[in-house]
C-alpha cells in the first residue's frame, strides 16, 4: 500500500519510523523542507513528492485545526476506497467540523496513546509505540477499513486497539490524558522553595514529568474538551476535599481508608 | 566500622545490601527471624547477634513510632562516640519526641529519597540509591560525625546530601514528597470508566505509580505533618482554581502561560 503521512512532528515522524519496515511504500508531506530532506536519505519515504490521489493510507499528524483544513481542503482530491485517519487528541468537536460529502472515502479518528517529552521529528522515535494503546473512533465506516487500519496500527508494535464513539472518547480521555497534564502543571506551578531539586525522590520526577509540555497544543486539547474536563476537575476537587477533610479531623482510620481505595484501584487496572 | 540496621524492610535492606562491598561490619536487627538468616546467607551480614555498645553506626529504619521507641529504649545501650540515624519520613515531631539524655551519642536524622513499589525485604535492592538525594537533619552535633555519616551516604550511590533543619525539612517534604502521593491517590480514587486500563499513556502511568501505597505509613507521615500538608493541599486547590477558571473563560492565552510558567519551572529543576 501507499501510505502517506501529513505533518512531520513528533508523532507524525515516529509513525514513518514505526513503518519503515513494513514494506509499505511510504511518503511524507510537511513544510519543512529539511525534514522531508532527513527523510529521504534515511530511506524513511521513498519520494518527497506524494499524490494523494494515490495513497491508500493517509494519516494527517497536525495540530487539531489544521488536520480539520488539511482534510476539507483536500477531500477532493483523496483516492476512492482510502482510508484518511489522524492522531488528533480529541474527536466530538473535530468529527462535527468534519463534513465529507465523499461516501468513497473513509475517515477513522485515530488517537495514539504515545508521546514523549519534547516536539517535533528531532525527537520522534518508533519506541513510542511499542506496547502503547491506540484508539480508533469509528463512526459509519464499513468493518474491513478498519481491519486494515487495525493491521497497520499493530506493525508500529500497539499492543491494545480501543474503538469507541467520539463522545465516550473525550470523556475518558479527559480523565486518562488531560488530568494528568493538568495536574502535573498546576503542581509544578506551586514550587517555592530553593532546595526543591535536591529533596525529590521517584514520586515528584513522576508526576512532574509531563510538565515539560508543548501548551500550545495542551491549551488547544483542554479547551476543546472544556466540558469534560471541567467535570474531571470537580470529580477531583471533591476527592480531595474529601481527604482533606480526613486530614483536618485527623481521622487515620479514614486517611488509611482513602489511601487503600485508591491501592486497589491502582492494582486493578 | 561495625554498622548494625534495624528493621530490614525495604529502606532497611536496601541499606544492607548498599553496604554490602564496603568493609565495614555490617550487622542487622529484625523481628523476622527468617529475613535475618537469608541476610546471613546471603553474606549481607556478619553475624544474627549484635551487641548495641560495640556498633558505630546504626540506622534505625522502623516506622516512625517504633524508630523513637527504639531509640529511647536503648538509649543507654548505644557505644559513646556512635552515630543513630533514621529514616523517618519526617522530622519536626520525630525531634521533639525524641529527648536524648546522652551527651556521648550522636543522633542526626536521615531521610533517603528514595523507595519503590512494593514494601517488605523482598522488593528492597542497592539500586534505589544510586543517585537519589539524601537528606540530613543535624541539630547539635559536631561536624566531624556528620562527615562520617555522610561518607557512608555516599558510599550508598546517593549524588547529594542536603542538610537541613527540622522545620524546614519537614515543609519542603510537605511539597516535594506527600503532595504527590496525594495527587496520585486523589486521582486514582477518581477512576471510574471500564474503559480506564486500554486508554492510558505514560502521563497516566507516571502518575498513578505511586498509588500502589503502603497506605499504613503513609497516612502516619501525612497526619504527623498535618499543618504543612494542609498547607500545600490550599496552595494546590488555588492554583487548580485559577487554571480552572481559565478554562471556564475559555482563556486560550492565560491556559497557555498556566502551563508555559509550569513548563519553565520544570526545567529550571
Amino acid at each position: 500500500m501507499n501510505i502517506l503521512v501529513v505533518g512531520l512532528g513528533l508523532i507524525g515522524g515516529s509513525i514513518l519510523k514505526g513503518l519503515k519496515n513494513s514494506g509499505h511504500h511510504l511518503y511524507g508531506l510537511d513544510l519543512n523542507d529539511e525534514t522531508l530532506e532527513t527523510c529521504l536519505t534515511e530511506s524513511l519515504i521513498v519520494s518527497k513528492h506524494a499524490e494523494l490521489n494515490q495513497m491508500d493510507i493517509v494519516f494527517v499528524c497536525l495540530y487539531p485545526d489544521d488536520a480539520v483544513d488539511f482534510i476539507m481542503d483536500n477531500q477532493m482530491s483523496f483516492k476512492s476506497g482510502s482510508i484518511i485517519t489522524d492522531v488528533v487528541g480529541l474527536k466530538v468537536a473535530m468529527m462535527d467540523r468534519l463534513t465529507i460529502t465523499r461516501s468513497d472515502i473513509n475517515f477513522i479518528g485515530g488517537h495514539p496513546m504515545a508521546g514523549r517529552e519534547g516536539r517535533g521529528f528531532g525527537v520522534s522515535t518508533a519506541e513510542i509505540f511499542i506496547n502503547a494503546n491506540y484508539l480508533l473512533v469509528v463512526e459509519n465506516v464499513e468493518d474491513k477499513f478498519v481491519q486494515i487500519l487495525k493491521e497497520i496500527v499493530y506493525t508500529l508494535g500497539c499492543k491494545h486497539i480501543e474503538v469507541l464513539d467520539a463522545k465516550s472518547h473525550d470523556d475518558i480521555i479527559a480523565y486518562t490524558s488531560h488530568m494528568p497534564h493538568i495536574l502535573s502543571t498546576t503542581y509544578m506551578s506551586c514550587d517555592r522553595f530553593d532546595e526543591t531539586r535536591h529533596c525529590v525522590a521517584g514520586s515528584f520526577r513522576d508526576i512532574t514529568r509531563v510538565s515539560d509540555i508543548n501548551a500550545d497544543l495542551w491549551s488547544e486539547l483542554i479547551l476543546e474538551n472544556k466540558d469534560p474536563v471541567l467535570h474531571e476537575i470537580k470529580v477531583f476537587k471533591k476527592a480531595l476535599e474529601a481527604l482533606e477533610a480526613h486530614i483536618i479531623n485527623d481521622d487515620n482510620q479514614a486517611v488509611i481508608e482513602f489511601l487503600n481505595d485508591a491501592r486497589q484501584k491502582k492494582l486493578l487496572l
